[in-house]
This record gives C-alpha cells, sequence and structure tokens, in this order.
C-alpha cells in the first residue's frame, strides 16, 4: 500500500500502578503478543493487506498475491531489510517464548501485553484469522517496516510501511503496541529515527503520533515514479 | 540529511541525433561517469554530504563523521541494503569499465554520458574532490538510495534519500542523469517504484521532478520520531 494505516486514538493500556478496583471493572483480559512474521503467516498478512486496502478504498491499487508476498519477503535476516511483527490476541495467557533453537538465539523476543475489556470481544472473523486453533490465537494485526538512512545521522533509522489493526481490535491500545515495537527495537539497534507518513486530513492519527513523541514534517512532500514513467527508463538513453 | 536535495532544473543532455552545428557550438565535452561507491570514497562522501548541509543551512543537525559513515554504509550487497552512486567527471575520456572479477561480474556497470558545455569549467575545489589524479577525474555528485517495499504492490522498490550535485556542475543535467540511473536500475530489478522527498515550496525541484514522470503525493505527511522522543522508548513499559 501506499503508506501506513493510521490506527486510531487507542485506549489507555493499564498501566502496572492500576487499582484492583479499576482492574476489576475491566474484567475480560485480552492477551497479546507480538512475534516475527514467518513465512507460514504469508496467508494472513495478505489477508490483512487487502483489509487496509478496503478500509482505505483503494482496492483497485492492491495488485499484491500471497506468492508475490512470498518471493519478496523473508528473504533477509529480520531487521536488515523486509520485516513484519504480527500482532496476535488470545482469551487465554501465551506459553512463554522459546528461541527455536538454543544455539541461535532468537533475534526478537515476543511482547506480551494484556489488555483489559469491558466487554467480551466479538470477532466476526476469528476462524479466517486463526494462527494456533489450539490455544485459541488469532491474528489482529501487523506493522511492516524496513532500515532507512540518515546521511546526516550516519545511521540507519527504521520505516515502518503499514500499520494495521483489525477493526474489532481497534481502540484498544494495539497501534501504540505495535509502533512502540518498532521504536524500542530501532533503540535497541543504536538506530537515530523512525519514520511513517500520514493523510495531512487524518487529525485523530495526528494528534495520536505526536502523542507517541512524533513530529510531523510539514514542509516536504512525498515524490512518486511509478507504472509507465518508471518503465520508460527502462530504455531511455538519459 | 533530512531528504533529497532538490537539483535545479537540468540544461539539457545532446541527443544522439544532434547535429554537428549544434555540437560545435558548444564545444567543451565533459565526460561523466556514475559508477558505485566504494569504501575508498568514504572521504569523499563525506564532503559531499556535508556541503549538502551547507546548501540547506542544516549544518546543526550535521553529525556523520568519515568512521559513523564507512561503519553504517557497504555492510550489505549494492542495492540489497543503503547504497551509493557517485558521479565522476573529467575533461578526457573514461577508460572502458572492467568488471574487478571477470568470475564474478561487477553488479553495476557504469553509466558514461558526455555533457557539451559553452565554456570551460571551473572547479575551485578541484583538488579537494579528486579522485583520480592520473586522468584528472573529479567528483561532482552522488545520490544514496536504498530499497523500500510497497506491500500492494507486494514489490520492492527505491527510496532515494540523497541526491546531490556539488555547486559548479548544475544546471547541467547531471541531476537528472543521476535520478535516472537509480530508475533504470528500479526497472532493471524489477522493482515497482522510486520515490523521495521535496520541499513544498522548492517550485523548480517540482517542476523538474515531475516533468522526469514522478507525482507529488499532496496529502501525505512525514511522521518522525528521533532523538529524546525515540531513546524514551529504550525502557518504556509499552
Amino acid at each position: 500500500m501506499a503508506a501506513a494505516a493510521p490506527p486510531p486514538p487507542p485506549a489507555p493500556v493499564p498501566e502496572p500502578s492500576m487499582t484492583l478496583e479499576d482492574t476489576d471493572s475491566r474484567n475480560h483480559p485480552l492477551f497479546s503478543r507480538i512475534r516475527l512474521a514467518t513465512p507460514a503467516d504469508v496467508p494472513h498478512i495478505h489477508k490483512l493487506i487487502h483489509q487496509m486496502a478496503v478500509f482505505e478504498k483503494l482496492t483497485h491499487l492492491f495488485s499484491a498475491t500471497e506468492s508475490s508476498l512470498a518471493a519478496t519477503l523473508f528473504n533477509s535476516p529480520p531487521f536488515t531489510s523486509f520485516t513484519v511483527l504480527l500482532l496476535e490476541v488470545s482469551p487465554s495467557p501465551f506459553a512463554p517464548f522459546h528461541s527455536p533453537s538454543s544455539s541461535s538465539p532468537s533475534p526478537y523476543s515476543p511482547v506480551d501485553r494484556v489488555v483489559y475489556l469491558d466487554l467480551p470481544l466479538d470477532d466476526p472473523d476469528r476462524e479466517t484469522f486463526a494462527s494456533d486453533e489450539t490455544h485459541d490465537v488469532t491474528v489482529a494485526g501487523f506493522v511492516l517496516f524496513f532500515p532507512n538512512y540518515s546521511t546526516f545521522l550516519a545511521k540507519p533509522g527504521f520505516y515502518i510501511e503499514d500499520i494495521f489493526v483489525r477493526e474489532c481490535y481497534r481502540r484498544k491500545g494495539f497501534g501504540r503496541i505495535l509502533l512502540s515495537a518498532v521504536a524500542k527495537q530501532a533503540v535497541k539497534m543504536g538506530y537515530g529515527r523512525v519514520e511513517w507518513i500520514v493523510l495531512d486530513w487524518n487529525v485523530n492519527a495526528i494528534k495520536f503520533y505526536e502523542e507517541m513523541g512524533a513530529k510531523v514534517l510539514s514542509e516536504w512532500r512525498i515524490c512518486r515514479l511509478t507504472g509507465d514513467a518508471l518503465d520508460a527508463y527502462g530504455n531511455a538513453n538519459i
């Protein structure tokens, strides 16, 4: 897609200092985990991107297939190129994470968070997005990002191409959790920036991003060379 | 730096069909070559980036050093991550390019072009930017770019972070030659887009880019999380 789908402002994630009374009043815990996606997740990633295209009324620009995604993602170690983190949710706590191989530790330790809801959540697409039926785990969103570079800082950063949370999971803090996961990874790697784009009329998203600490660069515009105009350079004598 | 330094509109590059009379009227040929940069070029790249910071009045944001550039560039094969193409010029024709190793062909064949000038060019920084004194070759500019990704296309593209031509070489078509080199490489690799950013008040640059076939995405704004606001995520419990 063209850019990061702006998540709506999230509900606050309960603070560790929240009182028992507060917790009791929102007594439907929803357990969430952010983990690295793998090639086995491509069917879910494809459906999430399509939902994003529908949300943005841009399905006419959507041409990704499961096979084209599989061919272009996962060709490099995580964080060195195009990287997908998946958001999964479950009514039950997730099992502790163990690196698949003890000799080569995982490049990413999943982020586990619990959000407390007033009412149990009804997910109409739960079967479509089931990722571990035995443990009632469902894919709820994703973030796709990759390294960019600042020559002034002489440091890499991350550019977030997409951040998307499925409709029934919005306004619960998951957008914030996904964005924070990328920011934390950037800090861990000593990177200098995290960047993404937003539609100028999407004031809710802009407010949310500013509350997350981001600045909106008001003067800069994106230039894009694509389609026939790009293809013409294949044979141009310039 | 923050973004692509917009080159001014270039003078037209002579067409192959140009008549002898046209050529005679601009009888100072300047030979140019675009080639992949190597670690040996870091001192020149550092100086070019600093000149760009001066040009943009952003030297207060400039913290790159030769060693920080050397540590962060050239860690991956060309075009798979941060990639620098250098523009070199010479009053004499360049020697034919031979791949350094016949067993592993070069990933990039240099682009040679000749521009014809009305007057000989006076480069006040010629010694500083000399890259091959034996053959009177001088570094005149560079472009730094890296892969990005479109989930709608399920295809990589290229993002141009910087495109810069030294002052005395501007308005001669070199910006166009550098941008075209990236576009040609994108087409060669089957990529879907080339993108970069421009300041909204820089109408000359926007006109130039539109003439190159680019569209300006007027509604999108860049969000940036950096400095202390980014560092705060290192320990945040989100």
